[in-house]
């Protein structure tokens, strides 16, 4: 496999670019804590199920890991973004046989320390499904984008966003969890929705907690019965959520279970 | 509004734009005879509508026509190709407020002549519904790269795709028309699909050829019944269907009416 390196953010890349023209790639956001780039077995995971789904040649793991390694490194608390595109080609969708494969990696530090406690709003804006493209991080992130500019109108911190057929699968940038006693549900994400990094995280911790983790579709209206609801991401690590729309959730025990289990 | 303007192919963009990292933009492909670019109020009117869409600032028409009519300058029969995203932004979804729209114009002479008649194959990739991105031509495309690497294992000239609730939408970059009789139908895209600007062409001269056009919901069943069928895109202009997986069709005598009336 051929990859082309591209470091970020002065770097550029060409106009006929897949990634660009089509969305025809992968992302993947990795939080760095000094200069390490933190669950990074999980990131190239998924990052290697979006590559075999799209039918894109992954990258090699090792060449990848030291470029990532030295991205990160003298960043004390931040982030490197990875975009893996399918390189350039002719014109029209279809990909070419042989790509190049880019990929660019863009360091940065971080801002402020997130809060540990976010209000939600549902949001009008919905997800449309397809088994083919859900779970993956791809480039297609338009209604994540169109769901941002909904909540830019409204107070609150985050977006809960909707399948097109109504079941609750997550923020526009985070995965939700609902816990109902011993039970920790998270929205499946089989037809709609991102298989978050620290969604994983989350579950894999559950047995430990003693906790039963559930991943199944969740219509609005059950969220009401849920003791509480955090939501997580990569970088947020896990915020727990002191109101969605009109209801407060004062509970943000099991938030900090996991905050505490996983070092966050 | 402030645009960016970049001449490929040899152009480059930053890294950061929200093109790449998100498909947060729009495109149009536009044919070119005889150095003008065609149909073009019709691209800059999709174009529009695409901007309102997702609250893009519309870039200054009278500059964007005369950029075109540069990029097309010198090209006897082509394709300028414009690309128009929300430009750089902050990490994350949300878009900027005062966003620098980057305008990439991209020309090209064109290959041989498309053929009169294509083979079409259905194909299992489907398309996500979504009615706030159906119609308008956003970067996000992944779903018609897919159907193209799987018509590539097949031996058929464009893939038909349905809607994941099983409607007929269209080929993977063009539209479908089905007559029955005196009845032109092509399928509603209001959920899935693409306003095509050949599309539209055709719609509108239906009248003058004594046909009545109907935009509607099309079951895959239905097309069996159908008299004749052809596709368009703003490039191949109107081709006729010869086969659909396993029905043939002999008849293309109301794409040949659409062609003359045309001038394709």
């Amino acid at each position: 496999v051929h990859t082309r390196y591209i470091l970020g953010p002065e770097g550029s890349i060409d106009c006929a670019d897949r990634g660009l023209a089509y969305g025809d790639g992968l992302f993947e956001t990795i939080a760095v804590r000094k200069s390490e780039p933190q669950r990074i077995a999980a990131h190239l995971e998924r990052l290697g199920i979006g590559c075999e789904r799209l039918g894109i040649p992954a990258p090699d793991d090792s060449e990848l890991l030291d470029r990532l390694a030295s991205a990160a490194s003298g960043i004390d608390r931040g982030v490197v973004k990875l975009i893996l595109t399918r390189g350039t080609g002719p014109r029209g969708y279809a990909p070419p046989p042989a790509p190049v494969v880019t990929v660019i990696l863009n360091a940065a530090a971080a801002g402020d320390e997130p809060p540990e406690t976010i209000s939600v709003a549902t949001l009008d804006q919905r997800l449309g499904e397809n088994p083919a493209l859900a779970g993956i991080k791809h480039l297609c992130r338009l209604e994540q984008v169109l769901g941002q500019l909904e909540l830019q109108s409204r107070n609150e911190d985050e977006g809960l966003m909707l399948s097109l057929s109504g079941k609750v699968i997550g923020g526009t940038s985070r995965n939700l969890f609902a816990v109902f006693g011993r039970m920790l549900v998270t929205p499946d994400v089989t037809r709609a929705g991102i298989l978050g990094v620290m969604r994983r995280a989350v579950l894999d911790q559950c047995k430990a907690l003693d906790l039963r983790p559930e991943e199944r579709e969740i219509a609005p209206s059950e969220l009401a019965g849920a003791d509480e609801l955090f939501m997580t991401n990569a970088l947020v690590g896990i915020q727990s959520v002191s109101r969605l729309d009109d209801q407060p959730y004062a509970c943000d025990a099991v938030a900090c279970r996991f905050r505490r289990a996983l070092d966050l």
